[in-house]
């Protein structure tokens, strides 16, 4: 017994996420004495890393769904999901960023650069996934026009060169995509559904 | 051959916690000098780890009963999993500051409120997978009334507050939780027992 | 139901692969100011990053495809693997150490010592495999001639010694070698292709 | 489809090794200046670093084929599993220490008590093991009398005394189980053998 093509490519793609969630937490270095106003010093570094978690966490639930609705892999599927990789592991460094230095634009923006590459690179994976499994096959039914998907887009970029304007905008157009992932894929969880009887 | 979901949400789940483990064992620096003078100052934060070690131990027993008495996963369970793992990931960085100031009330107070954070997810986590597989599903019955976890809360809230008297009285709340749960749940493991034959 | 012999070995490395993916990438500190000329700074070590983040996908990659080809396993198999789990694990300080000191000779010099030590190993575990599963074995068959592995080697022993002549040689010669290896093995993919009906 | 319990205790600790490998050679931080002589200086930290990979290599190994003959746990394999994790976790911070101060009694002297410790609690979880299995099971019967066990605890613990005379003693004690674990245990191969027909 052992895991299969797209069981062996979610664990490393799992394996990858938690690694990312808990050195991002290690940033979050603790106060550097124990008084209240140390502790308040570790507050919006605290705010962003629940943001950049909460990504994460989004990550991985659309991208385990994807994957359980996906029957054949390529290598072109592999290398899309590295690239989707890559981009999540520059998000502790840009993470660490944003909390030293809340309220400038540069690193505010640098985050929506950051944030915009994981969406891309995962429009491109979904985009290599129906291309190996063929447009009529259930996962490419499934996934359909990915509204959701370009909104997320359109406001990471909108939060790159607004932060400009104002970095609180950055925050509120990335907290905006974080609430909205928040919901998860309903069109996807249909196959799955559909599935369990074959596959659980 | 692949993960079911419920096993997918455990490999995921064990992985950060694998990485939490050695992160907090790696923030336990090396003494800054070959002496003794400076392998005592090693060790408050060794204690700390060995504290923290034990409630990252427990809840992956726990968590690990838990999941294979769980037939039937939905998002709210997806999502009260990271909301505990989220918590857990906040305990390297609470373990180190706790660690670097022993005997000072506010560390004590915060490492309780990550803790209490923690356990009240753990039972989120719980009530939702009682949603999804039915109150009268296996791992329902199984779990019945949490009595260990609701005395864990309360310790954990006692040491929040009674820091600020003295942070022993925390340490010892805290060490309490640990040595009460040390003695693994009876009552999932019957139900595991009962599913070997179908299961393994 | 547990992972097999050959299934353990690949979760493991895929662990140490996909935790040293993350923390070169938390290596690549965050700019010390929220400015753009610290922005700057942090180019050189993004590039290798990106550099030493293809070659472990890369690695991941063609050890997936050989390892879904092999059947038998011995202790040879497990020592030449994690004798290359040793020299991957050595890449995040050398790709550290000529982020941080881009145009030197030694630094570029130590990178092309350490891929050819992951090379190398890699080429020991080919054979040990072909060794457990015999001559006459799909995987053996499979293998055939190893040219890229032979070029790689090349390309990486050319740069230990004319990074001294000048390290963008070894830079150009790194980069070659990740290129070329985009494009994965078809050789094992063919013996993939026809073991699909079996496996999966 | 799920792992078993045997399944993710196997995946959580390989999950921790995997991470104190890759935390390890971390620590092995890259020189200091794009020099000979900065080169030279990590040389020693080096050395200790390939030796605790060995040795957590060969725990890696031992503990595979260990679980791999085992077929029933209860709470206390669970527990002294934990245990053996936690010590083996302590190596990272000890090897940091003792590469950082070569030639010194006491960072040799207490790597070899973590040593000592994760040597006496892999003893503890075959016990655990046999315990839970019976002393007629097969992996019972499959362990015996494990010499070479003692061999090394003994090693370990004359490493532990003997740095104070000097640290020389030690390193050759500590390099001695290594190579002498290097060859693995026979007695289990022979069981996991025996089982192929039955398990993969």
């Amino acid at each position: 017994m052992r895991l299969d093509e797209t069981g062996r490519l979610e664990a490393f793609s799992d394996g990858v996420m938690a690694v990312i969630i808990t050195i991002m937490a290690f940033d979050v270095k603790p106060p550097s004495a124990p008084s209240l106003s140390s502790l308040h010093e570790v507050v919006p570094k605290l705010l962003v890393y629940v943001l950049s978690f909460t990504m994460v966490g989004i990550y991985w639930n659309n991208h385990h769904h994807l994957l359980r609705a996906t029957r054949r892999m390529d290598s072109g599927v592999m290398w899309s999901n590295l690239f989707l990789l890559l981009w999540l592991s520059l998000l502790p460094a840009v993470t660490a960023w944003m909390g030293e230095f809340p309220g400038h634009a540069l690193p505010a923006s640098c985050y929506g650069v950051i944030a915009l590459g994981a969406g891309f690179s995962y429009s491109l994976l979904t985009k290599r996934i129906i291309r190996a499994n063929g447009t009529d096959s259930e996962v490419a039914r499934a996934i359909g026009r990915d509204r959701k998907g370009y909104v997320s887009l359109g406001l990471y970029f909108a939060g790159v060169f607004l932060a400009f304007v104002s970095p609180i905008i950055s925050y509120v157009a990335y907290a905006t995509v974080a609430v909205m992932w928040f919901i998860p894929d309903r069109r996807l969880n249909l196959v799955e559904q559909a599935n369990d009887g074959n596959l659980s």
